[in-house]
């Protein structure tokens, strides 16, 4: 995720940070707000060239083997949710990250703040969901750290997974490479991972459950680079036609989209019958005032693809168990550039903003 | 640091988890406790070779090149204190722990948990001190996270580092490798820090202001890797004089060469008068009852070396300022093995456990 350098994207409507001399909820939010903190605040400090590319992870040159970094901290409330926990979580918001960079996920670090008092059982319970997802995920904890804080000056857990893989071989992936003519491509339904928090964490109950959709993404995105060799071959040169992924976790599918559309200046215009939402998640949408786009996921990614390759791409993602409802759900255009917008079902067309304040704090 | 897992050497009296089913203080002390969590909740989770050798990073083989990863989140209390703040100290930390793994540090990650209504000034500064503190280290900040929690559920700020860096060519060392005969070199006098911050929190005033020695010490360790090379070449083979380093901090002195005691099998004694302690920290600790064998340090580092590379090592060590003060403090033998002993001023032989409780909590 790291949407903290990702989100300085789509600041359409920059207000200084003076008139906010105290930190909200919202600059956690992985919206306008947290684009600002990013903006005025962190990226003038660390300028450099892989944090200046402001995806999702940072490649750098290690001997020259092209290292991904990445970094989240977990936060999320409750710590066990439909789908999910903390633990499990902490492991595929990372393990994500590293895939979007088209980097294969190999170590994480695991770093815990403890609040005095939590239950030892319960951080076992955490711990070996932790393990089971970094098993499944095949990336090795090598290293960890664990902190206490007194009582009432934490909140139970908060864990902070970092993450070191090696990038594919000749793949260069990022948010700036979107160009005209593209497809985007989302590998499944959105809003999952962010109702079902919010209906655990309020007691709400509906129909059917609602299960987070939290998974690992780096077995997806293996094959999704195959897909791309394979184009890369038949045109005989070393383009890629992927040209850059994300995980539309916290500000969801708008965030992810307006970071990709600022940062390349393309406009990028969405087919809202295309993007596909589940009944039950819809339901709650409509009942609790949420627009599903803005809803976190936390397994589900989305591709721009260049046009001809927009089908091969599908069709090898629906092979997969994650990618079984991928489908092209818009396309990138020169008009509008740095924004993103949307033909409704009804036929008009709506400028899709990024989150303005904070919709869900506390959703990973 | 990561002294959560480094602090599982010296667990000379067991206590089963069962009679403690909550998180104490403690749990953070990298002493006893530390251990504790570690042996029974981290490692049976996540048993593999990196973290099984249980030093401060892991090493790691990335395409041919040994590369160490270390992570450390920071809760100091306060956020600022005479000689750092939680900025600094956030980078010489996570800088300290590849360098003894005998890495070059390269890249940080920087993950921040705001509380809502931290002042953006506070922010500001702390951000400014640890882009200060890089650049002085020669690191990059790559990447980046933030996430904002309810107010009332953290406290202002805490920051995760994790640091990646290239570990110097042919080094072999870790804290199972010291041998009888070995010598125990200090890179200086010790207390400092935990005394600084502790009379910073409490409102003590001393005579003179003690100042903590929070500080990177890789351009020392450099430097005595220089000595390293020399000797190995003068003696026409691959072994390497220095057997292990470990900057002394959660749980101090005391912990560090316990952990190297237990993970060698070997005993160490200590020289109670070659030990430097300052005199303002000397008397601090006689007035608040505490012992600097225990007390956390943030810029000394402990080196177990080959018993004729001693005082070469200590020479090159001098002409650095951060190891001016560098001496033999004591001597690794076949007694004793797993514990580690003090012969006093007054001729006597103690014990020198490692801590057993929480002296200090939150010094970093």
């Amino acid at each position: 995720m790291a949407e903290s350098l990702k989100s300085l994207a789509a600041l359409s409507c920059p207000t200084p940070l003076t008139t906010r001399d105290r930190v909200l909820l919202g600059h956690g939010s992985g919206g306008k707000l947290s684009a600002e903190l990013v903006r005025d605040i962190f990226l003038p400090a660390f300028s450099n060239p892989a944090l200046a590319q402001l995806n999702d992870q940072a490649i750098v040159d290690i001997n020259g083997t092209r290292v991904a970094i990445t970094t989240d901290t977990f936060v999320v409330k409750p710590l066990f949710f439909p789908g999910g926990d903390i633990g499990s979580l902490a492991v595929h918001g990372t393990v994500n990250d590293l895939a979007m960079g088209g980097a294969q996920p190999l170590f994480l670090s695991v770093a815990f703040i403890l609040e005095e008092g939590f239950s030892m059982d319960v951080l076992q319970r955490v711990v070996n969901s932790l393990k089971r997802a970094a098993a499944d995920a095949g990336v090795q904890v090598v290293t960890g750290d664990t902190k206490v804080v007194e009582k009432g000056k934490g909140d139970g857990l908060f864990i902070n997974t970092t993450g070191v893989g090696v990038v594919h071989a000749g793949l260069e992936l990022s948010a700036n490479r979107a160009r005209p003519g593209d497809k985007v491509v989302l590998s499944g339904s959105i809003g999952d991972h962010g109702i079902a928090i919010l209906a655990q964490r309020e007691g709400l109950e509906f129909e059917s459950a609602i299960t987070s959709d939290s998974a690992a993404l780096h077995t997806l995105v293996a094959e999704m680079m195959e897909v791309n060799s394979h184009f890369s071959q038949n045109r005989g040169e070393v383009g890629h036609p992927i040209r850059c992924m994300r995980d539309p976790t916290r500000g969801g599918l708008s965030s992810a989209l307006n970071e990709i559309a600022e940062q390349s200046q393309v406009g990028i215009e969405l087919d809202e019958q295309a993007i596909p939402v589940r009944d039950e998640v819809k339901g709650a949408c409509e009942m609790l005032g949420l627009d599903p786009l803005y809803v976190a996921n936390e397994g589900k990614l989305i591709a721009i693809v260049e046009p001809d390759a927009a089908d091969a791409l599908v069709a090898v993602m629906r092979r997969h168990p994650l990618g079984k409802d991928a489908r092209v759900i818009g396309t990138v255009g020169e008009r509008n550039a740095g924004m993103v917008t949307m033909r409704t079902a009804l036929g008009t067309t709506r400028i899709v903003d990024m989150l303005a304040g904070d919709q869900l704090p506390r959703i990973c």
